[in-house]
């Protein structure tokens, strides 16, 4: 039997689900809206098979489409009774894209099609409309133009500019059939000139055209680069739905509009959107004439404002969702044409989600589900103003690698970064840097936000920004810094733009956008609603959600997102503040272990008031704490200047600092010197951590504070390297005066493939385990994360992989060690505690599949703990409904 | 019931196996000999448990030891009617050490244990040859003294050289009952001296002090070295022999003798050893007086001699391998005290085999067995020889990294290889470098052998040198290299040696030894026996034997070895040649396609010819090519001469060519953009190489060459990645004529953790995998192999893995992810052939792991290939025997 590539609406009993894989969304909705009773002009759709079929059989129509189409173009002018070209009575019909989800730069809508020379004069005369039917010719021109023929919108824009300059008018509408008619020829001669081609007469042409033209625009550069930038899968193709037109431009009786069942800004319930009297639905959106906002509609017809509003009620009632709709009202006669889930902002979202619980419209598991996750972002950050944003100067845009508004003083190096905040520390500061490395820890943690050149979204400024919950763009190319000046420059809108040290600058992290100036910024709001999706989102989730948190500062802040416990406290980023690098390079340079332990023991006291701050702060929670873990040499001085100073404090020969910082020297870091190896080689140094441990620990006690550390082993790929660090561990508890005792638990890192592969036996000795997820991605696909720059976007676009591996996890790759590891673990140790503490432990679906795995908590960065905990709590409510 | 500690030969019924591991090897061979009849003197043995019980319980004795040792001395006594400590017939003992394989390093023996003061006098008396008692009892206090007392045996050796002096005498034979008894006085003063104590006196706490010397010594610093550098069991313990003494210094009718059942150096059968008429067991091995040649034995007394040739006959057939075992003559009586395993030279050890089954005393399997297959290393190279060593000054000795013998002129630089191979390409050159790198590949090729003062066993000049066949010295510390003035320094036997570029070295690559001069060698014998013992290899090992060769030359002494096709055929290595590297650059600089293309077009005829060599020489065997791997930057100038060079030559700017340079350096380049990285981002690259081998495919079977191009993808982590490259092989190959047509495959590397996990879907596409075990080392275990340096000293020491993993396979961590990877690919394509081609293919653990693990073939460097081969057969004979 042949397959049915056409389906009319009142055919279609499949569900809402098949539907929409079937005909694209667009379609789908108009059955879903003409089965509960809503006034849908009559249509039918091309299936997506067909789509498909077209694009990889080379443009070819399947075998039976066109007898298919013709078939439900003749049930339809059977229904309306009109008919396609019929120069007295002729159909006239949209013709529309739609793949499974709404997407833009793809094809959207052609109104109008079967106007011809000769049915528009039928048109003309069976409406008894003129001017309407020769609108219409005019748009269907302008549209097929633009989207079939390729022909630039803004050729077709100046003669109707013209034609209404030569006329003297401001409004298309003020246009008369005659003005009208003459506009339509000029629009003809454009096409002829740009195509070598009549515009097509023939009614048939005109639809074939249309359908191919919706089939290719699936393979649009746009709706391809759609697809890949929100990961949305390939081959799906989209539908054509070919409906009959009515008609928003019959005069003042008529009108189109576009409306939200809440407000899409704020969440407000009730409807809200806009519409346009003696109108064609694009010309809403393209903004020529400004809308009207639709309450104004309850004195243009009351008795259709409130069947909107009922209409809007039923939607939401059907959907579940905020819709956003659009109607056409021909002659006081109200049709739907389209419905869609509304997009709304993250507030607007929050309180929707809230408000449609309390209106019992959908349960609190629907309302957590409801929620992107990755948006919550933009609730937790102070944001600049968007009115402010629209007057301001955009001097570039990068990439978004911490969200949130910063506003200050431009420096470019950590060094004037202190100096200014010596001068005057409240002044606001925004570093701006080609890149960070980890000696810029403290310039960037005075900085109110970090502009860098060059990086990506995990590059050093992008990590370490998003740790401290500070807005960064990172990557910002088109931005030319010389250093020595202290300015940068950049291309803005056709202006050479130089800032230099000391101008205002603005960020919006979320967004990667730099702006010129000073702006305004409002600030978020935690309570409330937020507060009630949260506690909410706590009920469902299994998952506990800690901090990576290195400050007592940033554990406070992680705390007050409703972190459950230090899940990575990195200690060494203690080690690079000014008082302290000084004595880690002596310790490092230090040619005896002696010295070595000098150093160390000035180290100590530091070491212990960190722990005891993050102790006092998480008061009772966990605090993991990892020992030492980055190479040496990130350490030690870099330029002749910083090794001439240190040559001189330790009272050694710069040949000296440069023969050790030449011997530490590493051909890959990544995979060298580093983590439990240092505590192998160094026990001393490991033996300093764990005592400062241990007296933090005490010290909170005797004031009342309960301190449960967790000491993590870094780097583990040798059963035997964990044995040693126990040892010292152990050796070093048992020193303790046995009348105090400190509760404290050890574990290590797999973030190595070889202790995943070992995980039964590391576990045996395990308290827990954390995946250090990026190292694991880093070591599993055999790419540094530093250096994928070159390739990273060769491979976005080959589709080499559906996501930054680096923003998500690779279920398949990583994700495969991590649950043989998982497997291996509580096989051997049923009582052992797994988490995960890479970056990916603040994206939504790395939660969730870390969800699946079986994991007991997960660890970001203070600023996405409410996204981890809204993302824990949708992975356990999609696992309970699946 | 109380274990039993201590065990006399006569009630072990244990088989040999269980007596080693029980007893160790020395006490379970004597209690093999008592069994098969030969004279043994009567002994009892102290278990391995006894020694791992003292070890870990604080050094006390297990509970029932002392009564056990005690019970069995009354034993002994009563089966030779002497008692311990009697001062008319007292009773001698040898306490002697043994663990399950013999340990240099372990304390060895104690002889004529039991004498003090008074039995002397005793044993003078019984005997009536006070000389013999007085020189057994100076005896047992030099060796007491040096081995259980710790005094420096020098010392003794000081006071018996003045005793000789006075009398006026060479030999201590020569000394007198009277000499000797003031010898003992002395000795005893200096253990006073030394000790704070007397000489025990007590028999029973001599026989205590040297058990538990013996446990000791299993700990001892020197012991634990050798196992780990040999990779011995931690834990085993020692076993303590205790047993009668008898008396090879009796008078001119005792004798004390080593003999081998077969000469150790060369293999030729018949008695072969040394012997020393009136002395003890120590004065063969101390040279103090020289031994005569076993054959004189024949003079000394004849049917003694025959005898013994008769028990060499009897042990070899008994233990079916070469044996070297002690004996002692007392008074015309035989006795034999000690068997093992001869040790042998690689010649030896070859021939010895061959004629034993021969003889059928083994069968082939267990000749193939017999073979050590790292020893193999030493008949293929040239060698230096010994004579010529002896007579040559030793400046240093560094890491044996690559055998031969290697001799010639000085060379420091590969420039200046180049230049002195120009002036007369006949003249040997040593290149002698800190460390080398790959831009120096063309001066390690023109010179005869390579030193470095840097970098380990798997450093770059050693990877290249076994690669190539060369000699290799690396890690020599010793020599301090001053490049600008063209010389080394040595600190060598106390002198300051300086060489000079142009001066004459000698290098013993198998022995990391370094000579000044011109020394003679011996070249090696691949025919005879070697060719047989191959012959049966080949018959029963089922892996296949490829080689890693990137040269005609390379490939053709490969399959002189045996080699069965090309494993991996590098092809960078052909771009850093001088006519290519500069083409090569300009290739890496395009800063357009085209230019990049142009350039391309420049390497095709290389490369074409580089694999119409290949497949030349390899005419029918399979060619596996692998695609550009390394780093771009890798071949790019380094220094300012360089890149101004290129820079004039392609005519740019040196900051053109500076940014290039700056622009591909990376973080961590062993993660970095490489492998199919490369191809993915610029196919014309790949496209290139592609051509290049159809192209050298046709042209070689236009030459009745069969050509056999496996084609191998590099690095692949993700399934799209091998889909692209196998895209472009196909495109190429669709363009061949179709009367012509190549016979190819298409595979990839697995290297990478991620690639064994998605194995099953790699493996459906492809023909055939290779395990890139170099890189699959160092990304599971998360090491860089150039940056181990800084640890792999510590953790070697403190016990972290029990082998280099970059020298065999870690067989839990690498192994797992092997395993994993065959049992996905066999699965879903049984047809898949899979090898291995790192570093560990030459290696005999690793090529046993590779057969348990069912791989098709192994690929190593050509001077492995018999090794592997060997090594192959005998895990096939392992598994049969299992």
């Amino acid at each position: 039997m042949t397959e049915q590539l056409v389906w009319s609406f009142r055919e279609n009993n499949k569900s809402l689900e098949e539907s929409v894989l079937l005909l694209g969304n667009k379609g789908a909705q108009l059955v879903e809206m003409t089965r509960i009773g809503l006034p849908v002009p009559p249509a039918f759709t091309i299936s997506t098979n067909a789509c498909r079929s077209y694009l990889s059989n080379k443009k070819k129509w399947p075998a039976d489409l066109e007898k298919q189409v013709k078939q439900k173009i003749v049930e339809l002018e059977k229904e309306i009774n009109r008919k396609l070209g019929d120069t007295e009575n002729p159909l006239l019909v949209s013709v529309r894209s739609g793949s499974f989800i709404s997407m833009p730069g793809m094809m959207e809508t052609i109104l109008n099609l079967g106007l011809n020379d000769a049915t528009v004069k039928g048109l003309a005369q069976k409406t008894n409309n003129p001017r309407m039917a020769w609108d219409s010719y005019r748009r269907l021109i302008q549209m097929f133009g633009d989207v079939v023929l390729g022909i630039d919108s803004a050729l077709f824009e100046g003669l109707l500019t013209k034609a209404k300059q030569k006329k003297g008018t401001e409004f298309d509408t003020e246009l008369e059939e005659g003005d009208l008619k003459e506009l339509v020829l000029h629009y003809k001669k454009l096409v002829k000139e740009k195509t070598k081609k009549e515009f097509p007469q023939d009614i048939w042409e005109q639809l074939r055209l249309a359908i191919n033209a919706v089939f290719d625009s699936w393979n649009a550069d746009r709706a391809i680069a759609y697809r890949r930038i929100h990961n949305l899968q390939e081959g799906a193709g989209t539908g054509v739905t070919i409906q009959a037109m009515v008609f928003g431009n019959k005069g003042e009786h008529s009108a189109t509009g576009v409306a939200f069942s809440r407000n899409p800004s704020t969440g407000e319930k009730g409807l809200y959107g806009e519409f346009l009297v003696n109108a064609q639905g694009e010309d809403v959106v393209a903004g020529v004439r400004t809308p009207q906002p639709i309450v104004e509609l309850e004195k243009f017809n009351l008795e259709l404002f409130e069947r909107l509003k009922r209409i809007a009620v039923l939607l939401e009632k059907h959907y579940k969702e905020m819709q956003d709709f659009e109607f056409t009202i021909e002659n006081g006669k109200l049709f739907l044409l389209q419905t869609r889930t509304g997009k709304r902002t993250a507030q607007a979202a929050i309180k929707i989600a809230i408000d449609m619980v309390k209106e019992k419209l959908i349960s609190k598991e629907e309302a957590v589900l409801q929620i992107d996750a990755n948006q919550l972002n933009h609730v937790l950050h102070k944001q600049l103003k968007p009115a402010a944003k629209k007057s301001a100067q955009l001097l570039a845009t990068g990439l978004a690698a911490s969200p949130g508004a910063a506003i200050g003083k431009v420096v470019f190096s950590a060094q004037e970064a202190l100096h200014e905040s010596e001068k005057d520390p409240s002044t606001p500061l925004i570093l701006v840097r080609p890149e960070t490395s980890p000696e810029d820890i403290e310039g960037i943690s005075i900085a109110k936000g970090i502009l860098t050149s060059t990086g990506g979204l995990t590059s050093h400024a992008a990590v370490v920004a998003r740790g401290m919950g500070k807005p960064c763009v990172s990557g910002c190319d088109a931005i030319v810094i010389n250093e020595e000046n202290g300015s940068f420059f950049v291309q803005s809108n056709g202006d050479s733009v130089t800032v230099k040290a000391g101008e205002w600058l603005s960020l919006d992290g979320g967004m990667g956008e730099v702006f010129l100036g000073k702006l305004d910024v409002e600030a978020p709001s935690l309570s409330g609603d937020f507060a009630t999706l949260m506690d909410w989102a706590d009920f469902f989730r299994k998952l506990e959600v800690r901090t990576n948190a290195d400050t007592p500062k940033d554990a406070s802040v992680a705390k007050n997102f409703g972190a459950e416990g230090i899940g990575l406290c990195r200690t060494e980023h203690m080690f690079f503040d000014k008082d302290r690098l000084p004595i880690m390079r002596q310790m490092i340079m230090a040619d005896s272990p002696e010295k070595r332990k000098k150093a160390l023991e000035k180290l100590l006291p530091f070491q212990r008031k960190d722990f005891e701050g993050l102790f006092e702060v998480m008061n009772g929670l966990p605090v993991t704490i990892r020992l030492l873990d980055p190479p040496l040499h990130e350490f030690l001085p870099k330029t002749k200047e910083e090794m001439q100073a240190l040559a001189s404090e330790m009272n050694v020969s710069i040949e000296f600092v440069r023969k050790i910082n030449n011997s530490l020297k590493e051909f890959n870091p990544m995979l060298g010197f580093r983590g439990c190896r240092l505590g192998v080689v160094f026990p001393e140094i490991t033996k300093m951590q764990i005592r400062a441990v241990f007296e933090a620990a005490l010290n909170a006690q005797r004031n009342g504070i309960k301190a449960t550390p967790e000491i993590e082993i870094p780097l583990v790929a040798f059963e035997k390297e964990f044995d040693i660090i126990l040892e010292l561990v152990k050796k070093i508890a048992l020193k303790l005066d046995p009348k105090e005792s400190v509760d404290y638990k050890i574990g290590c890192m797999i973030e190595v493939p070889r202790s995943a592969l070992i995980a039964d036996k590391l576990a045996k000795k395990s308290d827990f385990f954390s995946f250090g997820t990026n190292d694991l991605t880093q070591t599993t696909l055999g790419f540094s994360r530093d250096d994928t720059g070159k390739f990273i976007a060769a491979y976005k676009d080959k589709k080499v992989f559906d996501w930054d591996p680096f923003v998500s996890i690779d279920e398949i790759g990583v994700g495969a060690l991590m649950q043989i590891a998982v497997e291996k673990a509580r096989e051997s140790n049923p009582e052992i505690e797994i988490g995960i503490c890479g970056e990916h432990g603040g994206d939504p679906r790395s939660v969730e599949f870390c969800h699946k795995l079986g994991l007991d908590n997960v660890s970001c960065s203070p600023y996405r703990v409410p996204i981890a905990r809204l993302a824990a709590a949708q992975a356990a409510i999609k696992e309970k409904l699946a």
